[in-house]
């Protein structure tokens, strides 16, 4: 059994936007099979496994503006103006904690993993991986 | 420490079905002590720890249809007639990393594990288990 | 790579509250580097990761009365008077698997790890913490 780290840097250039982390964390694992835990240290992004098609990444955009309406007035607005962000990232997790196998994710067929970027743009966002296994 | 791996394959048998996978999860546990991922390999469907109390289950079918309403017209469906299925997932989650305590899920007295089918019927819906522990 | 297990017990006392327990886990940590599995042993309730600031705070949990509305009747009220806090906890999650190095939780500048209680007050509440790592 060993541990392995690494972290992936991603720079986003709109307010909201859905990018595809899935090559990119193939590309950084270290074991043969076990687990990854994928962590976004940023409370207004998340990371979550879907498919990848085009249609469904608006939909997705769509359905958070509409679960977090912008009809009301949130308190953290009064602090920083991105209360909807936050809430967003809430609703959704800043983390997944995924199985290993062949040395890649071992996902499904139609399944991806994106970083949700929910208050760009941004520079430096962070995602810390961490493996344990064999 | 060490790393055990294993499946469980599912046949569904409606659109929306919540199956409870305790007891199946708890029979495939093959160490002591230490964690294990819970990862559904589909993108309509889900991962969740709750109740089983019969009333519960239709409250959660039914407030996961009003999250995601049918008034809308999603982009995805040109492509797939599964939309909602997609956004209820991504809403809920894929995966639970959960402790193993006892040779089995160190659950509090009112949790399951189960399965949500969103988009069912379908055959051979696959869980991965991995274990790491003692 | 070695396996340490913990847990942290909270009294809670109001019906939704929403506690900081970075600090907690913190000291609770036995090992340098890896991950820990924070477990909350209630089906009410929930683990979530995001900014302590208490506008926040009180936007999350004006978010979730919106998100599972008082205006309908559920089901599981029949049997015991909390269904909307079982649908809390099953949009949010009992479990947060997160990254640790040099003896802490390995957060961003803005993240916290909070307990929610959706069902309070309650005596007792546990919260499993498990680690992997060296």
């Amino acid at each position: 059994m060993t541990l392995k780290t690494n972290s992936i840097k991603i720079n986003t250039s709109k307010k909201f936007e859905i990018i595809d982390i899935t090559s990119k964390i193939n590309e950084l694992i270290e074991i043969n099979e076990g687990l990854i835990s994928i962590f976004s240290k940023h409370s207004t992004s998340a990371i979550v496994v879907n498919e990848n098609e085009s249609g469904l990444l608006k939909d997705i955009e769509f359905s958070l503006d509409n679960l977090i309406s912008d009809k009301y007035s949130y308190n953290h607005d009064r602090i920083d103006n991105n209360a909807r962000s936050h809430l967003k990232s809430f609703l959704l997790s800043s983390s997944e904690c995924l199985p290993i196998k062949n040395s890649k994710l071992d996902l499904g067929t139609w399944q991806s993993v994106f970083f949700i970027e929910l208050d760009g743009p941004r520079s430096n966002r962070t995602i810390t991986l961490t493996m344990v296994g064999e």
